[in-house]
């Protein structure tokens, strides 16, 4: 995988990735977005999304703080990304915890092409169906790899499911990345914000599989390298997006990376 | 008072607090209750309030960028909190402002069980139907802790009076906190952020003039030795997550509670 | 062109600075007009704009998230702010990117007085009918500053034109300001924080055109200071917030501004 030539190519397009995002992270999604070198966008008004999705790179919706009005946005923004061809990832933030949210997921995955869902444990197995979690502390490597797997085949999506180690599937292989820092727990929008730089990646790598690897062995490297240089969560966060900015090809020999098939 | 515990119970049993707050700090204030051991969940749309509020450990509501649809989820959050015996604190930001913002606070404060209203001195006069302020700097002392008996009374409720001085009441008896900075004033949203402090410690102590006290020493000291760090409001900022993260039972020997009845 | 006066009198008066603006930067805003010395206020209901739009020193518009709520509350503060004689600054965050955003600003422009449209270059050349940017690199400068001259006549306003130089007139006279760092490109909102600081000089001082300039240059030079001591935009925007808090008339010698009629 060649994580470098990508993230060169987002410093040098500079592409524009239209975010339908949550009120709590925009201005962190935005800022990550910047850092890495793409262009972010958030703009919900139903008037004015064919005139803008027309333009993006890629499309990021995420669910956070959902409600009827941005919900319709969320709809129309996905029908026209898939009019566009513009490559699509959706956060279903909190699916699982409320009805409205995870029918909502799943009416967004039914209605237009998506080509990455990312959440944490609780909110893909909830997705997947699966209720209560999953028990035995021994088989949950290999039962989060199985709903990557199975998730990815019911949506024909690439899976990501985030957590001390994070899993990809795109149904035919999969992946685990080890990578990260539990200092991610105490800021808010940390999944928010991967999910501004896995859409980076996937609007100059139409391998779903591919640019969800490199988002997030990316993000969550600059998370470690961060960590070291912080006394808390305030100086962690200032960190994270100095280290996106300065991320150096030097950075990815860190990267945990395995493979599963 | 037992800071210590109950500092220690947030950081173990990750309360949910469950916010209803306004636009510009919604970020900021989901961060400190990160920070502070706790777990921030930021929804307003009606449909899923009661699947939300059901599973939620306190209740914050701020007005700082109400509107109509807003007002609606507040009024209906607050009565699902009295349902499921959530508690609540009302941070009344910008009363006597506007009449919106007076109506609102004061039929919210009729509508369901709130707890713990805190505002500064403006918007809790406005709120005692005191117009213009307290005359004679050498009364200001106890003329606030007067309306903070007075508030308590009308509402039902602990009065938290922040300023230079803080002042707290639960109709019984009173408490003055003098822990704090000016550099709380340089930047927005620390009033916010104390609510969402104090909301985290009502949800492991229902005895909420002992909450109220705990939320404004903890904040108040974190502060003050953040403010020693930093070389201004960018820095300062930044260092309060870091001190409210780094909160040891060490730092509340710097409290300076005083207690009226 | 007295600047150090007017810095004075921000930190002196703490001028009312109200804020119709977009969901990403309101904390940043927020922050930057507390850190120069004004107050800000951020409110959008139509119910209470009256009230408030009273009481304010100055009106800063950003259309940057607009939708047709927030679009009529944009209307509506700006015909009070005629009404009650405040200043009104608008940011067409956007324009010529979706006819939404196009016929918006120029209703907005139509329907109340405005004293300062602040933009970049694609922005303003939007506004002022001209598709395509300018062509020749070399004609750049004086084209630029033709076209903050014809946008003035137009519309009868003071026009900011941003970008590595930025173009002020107001139909009589021009400037130019070359301060400024390219990490501005690299966080979120930074045009709209300048809004915020050219808004709280335009509250204290009725010459637009001098506001103006007074807003680039002490936003600018704050860049210049953060950049040196930053390693990568997280630690900027925390350092620019110190520098604009810090800000002192020394550092006005730093300015480089060319004055054209």
């Amino acid at each position: 995988m060649n994580y470098i030539d990508d993230l060169e190519k987002i410093r040098k397009k500079k592409p524009l990735i239209h975010h339908i995002t949550n009120f709590v992270v925009m201005n962190d999604s935005a800022n990550i977005t910047l850092a890495i070198g793409a262009s972010p966008i958030m703009a919900h008004a139903e008037e004015e999304l064919e005139d803008l999705i027309a333009l993006a790179n890629a499309l990021y919706i995420n669910i956070g703080t959902l409600d009827n009005y941005w919900i319709q946005s969320m709809f129309k923004a996905g029908k026209l990304a898939e009019k566009y061809n513009v490559p699509v990832l959706i956060d279903p933030v909190g699916a699982g915890a409320s009805k409205l949210r995870t029918e909502t997921v799943n009416n967004l995955l039914k209605s237009f092409k998506v080509d990455i869902l990312k959440g944490n444990g609780g909110e893909m197995l909830s997705l997947a169906g699966i209720k209560g979690g999953i028990k035995g502390v021994d088989s949950i490597k290999e039962a989060t790899m199985d709903v990557a797997f199975a998730l990815s085949d019911m949506f024909n999506i690439t899976a990501i499911i985030t957590g001390k180690r994070d899993f990809v599937s795109n149904g035919k292989i999969g992946a685990s990345v080890d990578n990260g820092t539990e200092m991610f727990q105490f800021i808010t929008g940390s999944g928010c914000m991967l999910g501004s730089v896995v859409s980076s990646f996937l609007s100059v790598n139409n391998d779903s599989f591919i640019a969800s690897i490199e988002g997030l062995v990316t993000f969550d490297i600059a998370g470690e390298l961060a960590s070291r240089k912080s006394k808390g969560p305030g100086s962690f966060k200032q960190s994270l997006f100095d280290e996106i900015y300065n991320f150096s090809n030097e950075n990815y020999k860190m990267a945990k990376v395995n493979f599963y098939d």
